[in-house]
């Protein structure tokens, strides 16, 4: 049997060595546009802040796929066209077909522009995969005034990157708060942080950006930025052109439709990672939500599936960490906006906690925000945003909601406690308290 | 109605605290023998170890319960007999009766001694309650060589603390490892990190000890050790004199007798914390783990049945973290030996991590085992040591235990990642694949 997976990011990568290892004596072909696979593009805010290096910013290199994995793989690889069957890709300037028995799309998300005039401007940046990241980071080095537009995760991490090397950094949201995912109360913990290191502006929109030989100025509804530099961090959009051009179903989030097994709408066709939509564990809903580890999974889930065996992608919570400095911040399962959306009746606390018992040094102070549905108690969601410990609560919490714990379980749940690492009362324990049950 | 509660620590101030709050006309007592209420015992250590002071640990000073709680409390009270409806304590040299409706037992538990010549010399400590703490901070500054028996959680603790202080600490052990509760091979990463800082004697028994006016050697069954000071840290027995002198049921364990409400074996009579017998939420048997967290909770639940509501405590894990130097060490649920002990047919995954992706500076060296059962593939256990991020993985084990999570639903759970904070493939996630689903 011949495989082909169009793109070398997690879940294609995932995808080929999981059938592979199953099926040793077929053939799997990897087209990886660029010259990188298994990316790691979470790492490029880290480059431009001179924490890391380009050149890391893969998770394996080729060799270990090609000799240890035995994959066929096609790296500066284009795959041009799409049909039952069939593929044609371009490598080393000349068009090649391939034919396939199953097909898997890993093509992956690419930042979503605004529609705005000069928006193709030099200087204009978008945050997509680490050949971005050396020139991001030489724009970063040269650029005295920097405008970021948006404030979602890689606008907070962008922000963090530049204005930690010493640039004057305007942040531009149009909402009424950083971290649209977030509720805007928490958010308001991250809004105050990034209101000490960067000119944060809310409810403000970009109209237009404009400049001579390059971006010179970011223009608003508000007022005018100037800007030798500009990130756009407004969002990504699913890449699914060849998948409509070979007919498959999108679903209703744009993205490729899938079955619980990854399989797309049409029979030896799936999808995994980025380009690929699922559901939400909570919820129920139908959702695409862009992020590596789920990625990586789903590719696990296509591979095996695509080798003749039998597992389902149980679906996401939509759990997601950052920080901007010092101040860790963390999601899961829904907030409450998102959870009245999906037709629950949320209550919600929201605490403030310090990490460490009173007595021990250097406990660091937290705020918590559980959500929960007022008739079953069943906790719905979780945003933390602190100091320190922001994983550990963020992670628990990720099992707890995906286990349907109500908030009776989490108060009984038996979580560690030692004068370094927490308080005997631990904060999620208190949260769910203070939820009743 | 007229509630005594015997003992000031984390089960009894719960429990009182409940009851005031649920009825706030009932008339609540506690008696506690010391002049601390709502101990931290846990704090002694990094007291020694100059961290901390002793005066601060208590999580509440007295009058919080007193006025803001009406809790009517006598410290320096010590409870000498109970009858059915009435105690008799003594109070500034004076014995005194009260009568009950209802009588909670927080008694707590106390270090117990191995019966070996010399251990009542002077220079021989125990680590029980915090009056204890400015005792052994004295001696330790003056000792030069000190012997710690026993390697738990309170002698690995002491260790640290004193060795820190730039002493010559010898800890003997007679078991194979350190940290009984602990599977040998991941404790022998433990004793690796102990074998730095002390001199860790294992497999040796101590026989006697021996001095003039006081103690000056440890004699092993393998030879003998100089010490100005010694703490033995051999474990505790729950204090139960007083429900024995009652006529309650003591437990297999030793501990006092307790269904799920806290209720022992007489009616209006409960019990709660260190003192308490309990079950195990995953071999479903009759335990006793004294620890902080589920004796707060005990007397939580204590208190909302003794006010008339109805709620059951479900149980523990054993969930315990504590660290020595920078080595972090938790357990959750059951190891490998305990788990063939409660019937289980145990698998087990032992697997080394880096706690963030390679690219981001700052990733320690993590390991992770984890026990499941080979027939169901239910988790059943984890024990992780390594340099960061112990308390996020063996809280969220915690949660995926307490749900009876298998290796699968492990694998599928959205754990958070960024390059800061973790790896694309969670530990978590891989140990789960390895132990295959």
């Amino acid at each position: 049997m011949r495989v082909a997976v169009i793109g070398g990011g997690a879940g294609g990568m995932s995808c080929a060595s999981r059938v592979r290892a199953l099926k040793p004596e077929w053939k799997v072909s990897v087209f990886e546009a660029t010259n990188f696979v298994s990316h790691a593009p979470c790492g490029i805010p880290y480059v431009v802040e001179g924490l890391s290096e380009t050149s890391k910013l893969m998770y394996y290199p080729p060799s270990v796929f090609i000799e240890k994995r035995g994959i066929d793989l096609h790296m500066n690889s284009k795959v041009i066209d799409v049909k039952r069957g069939s593929l044609t890709y371009i490598e080393d300037g000349e068009e090649k077909e391939m034919e396939w028995d199953y097909l898997l799309f890993a093509t992956g998300a690419s930042p979503s522009l605004p529609p705005v005039d000069g928006v193709e401007l030099e200087g204009i940046f978008t945050v997509d995969l680490p050949p971005d990241a050396e020139r991001l980071k030489m724009a970063a080095e040269k650029a005295g005034e920097v405008v970021i537009v948006g404030s979602g995760y890689i606008g907070l991490e962008m922000a963090e990157a530049i204005s930690a090397r010493g640039k004057k950094v305007t942040v531009i949201e149009m909402l009424n708060h950083p971290l649209p995912n977030f509720d805007a109360d928490i958010a308001e913990i991250v809004k105050i942080e990034m209101e000490k290191k960067v000119n944060l502006r809310l409810n403000e929109r970009v109209e237009a950006f404009d400049g001579k030989d390059g971006v010179e100025r970011v223009l608003t509804d508000k007022g005018e930025y100037r800007a030798d530099m500009v990130v756009v961090a407004t969002g990504v959009k699913p890449n699914v052109e060849l998948a409509e051009k070979l007919g498959l179903k999108l679903g209703e989030t744009g993205a490729i439709w899938t079955d619980s097994r990854m399989k797309t709408s049409m029979e030896n066709v799936y999808a995994a990672g980025d380009c690929a939509e699922t559901r939400h564990m909570i919820s129920g809903k139908r959702v695409w939500i862009p992020l590596a580890p789920p990625g990586n999974k789903m590719g696990y889930v296509a591979g095996v599936n695509i080798s003749g065996g039998d597992i389902e992608f149980p679906g996401v919570l939509g759990t997601q960490i950052t920080k901007f400095y010092d101040l860790e911040i963390g999601r899961t399962g829904l907030n409450e906006v998102e959870a009245k959306e999906a037709g629950f009746d949320p209550i919600s606390t929201f605490i403030k906690a310090q990490t460490r018992v009173h007595y021990y040094p250097g406990g660091k102070e937290t705020r918590i925000k559980v959500v929960a549905d007022r008739g079953t108690k069943r906790i719905l969601g979780a945003q933390i945003v602190g100091y320190d410990s922001v994983l550990a609560r963020i992670d628990t919490m990720a099992a707890v909601i995906q286990a349907g714990f109500t908030t009776k379980d989490l108060f009984f749940a038996d979580l560690a406690y030692a004068p370094p690492f927490a308080p005997t009362w631990e904060p999620l324990v208190v949260a769910a308290r203070t939820l009743k049950f």
